[in-house]
């Protein structure tokens, strides 16, 4: 199998991540968003939407989204668990991964795709949408920092998928300069602990 | 438990649908978002993101987002399945209601947040980003026609999460304006065999 991916963006970021937090070894390719590479007729081959991640098995097969992959990975390597480990458990990690990816996520992405230059020519831009999702991503920094205050992890007392979610979430925020306001000490906290894992080393920006 | 709801808006519809697809008798109780009745104390309590659907448990424990509630159900109560039978087929029956909450449900949502009068004065409406999401609404919707062409749901052979997904987006699209085109044969077929089923009448507008 193989792993169609790009570590710029936040959705391909978080599957690597992932796998490597599994100790699954994927053959990953990385393509060149900057260079449309997503939009060659033989990627949208296997993912007519154009984004990555792809998994693509070896019967040819192609599995997109970054979820399905993760979701894949996690059934077919348990250990260790990363979506949660009974009934509730996994229910609630799945609210707590949700919540990262609507509060987070989409208005990170939003204010990056609605006020980066980046996006110029490529998408018709909408500034006053991206300051809307640039400020609910603010308000929404505070809620989280009062949920981190008695707890290590976004889900609770184990590392998961929502942390995973989250450190890409921010990833992409700071592409978008939007930081952790310092006040926010356990923010902050969580922040410098997620950073410190290789894999998230691995995954970032590299130091110039 | 108890299930705290709201049938007008999608999310809380689809997790209803889900529950009488199973069988699964839940005390509902539905409240009354024009009111702003998700803004209370009591409900927020519940769910600080001022949200339906809830899930509240009998010891007072309360899960929140719809597609978490959905997961605990398939896994309490398995049949009939609704997100896949094995570790591949869950992984595609995921990508696809992924695929139907970002292109379907997410720019159908945007239309009507951004456009209808409903939410003038409740949120800061751009009219122009609802515009995009109305034209990126109606370009997959001529995707997922295609899609359609040789299947008889969404994520292949059998009813799952996705067409509920879908369903319940094209719910809250209708309120924005947003039809099938008659070209589309697939999908109106679609459409018309999902309108047929008992749970998405029984949660449907009532008839005028």
């Amino acid at each position: 199998m193989k792993l169609w991916s790009a570590l710029v963006a936040p959705n391909p970021r978080r599957t690597v991540i992932y796998v490597m937090e599994k100790g699954i070894e994927v053959e990953t390719v990385n393509i060149d968003l900057g260079a449309k590479e997503n939009y060659a007729p033989e990627f949208m081959a296997k993912n007519p939407l154009a984004r990555v991640p792809v998994l693509e098995f070896d019967d040819g097969t192609c599995l997109a989204e970054s979820k399905a992959i993760c979701r894949y990975f996690e059934e077919t390597h348990p250990e260790p668990p990363l979506m949660g480990i009974d009934a509730k458990d996994r229910a609630f990690v799945e609210m707590w991964d949700r919540r990262m990816e609507s509060e987070l996520m989409g208005n990170m992405t939003g204010a990056f795709r609605h006020t980066h230059p980046y996006w110029e020519g490529r998408i018709e831009q909408v500034a006053a949408y991206g300051d809307i999702c640039r400020r609910n991503a603010e308000e929404k920094m505070a809620w989280l920092d009062g949920e981190l205050a008695d707890r290590e992890y976004i889900a609770g007392d184990a590392f998961t998928i929502a942390d995973i979610t989250a450190i890409c979430a921010f990833g992409i925020g700071r592409v978008a300069k939007i930081r952790i306001p310092e006040a926010l000490t356990h923010l902050t906290d969580w922040h410098e602990r997620m950073s410190a894992r290789p894999s998230v080393i691995a995954t970032g920006p590299k130091p110039k």
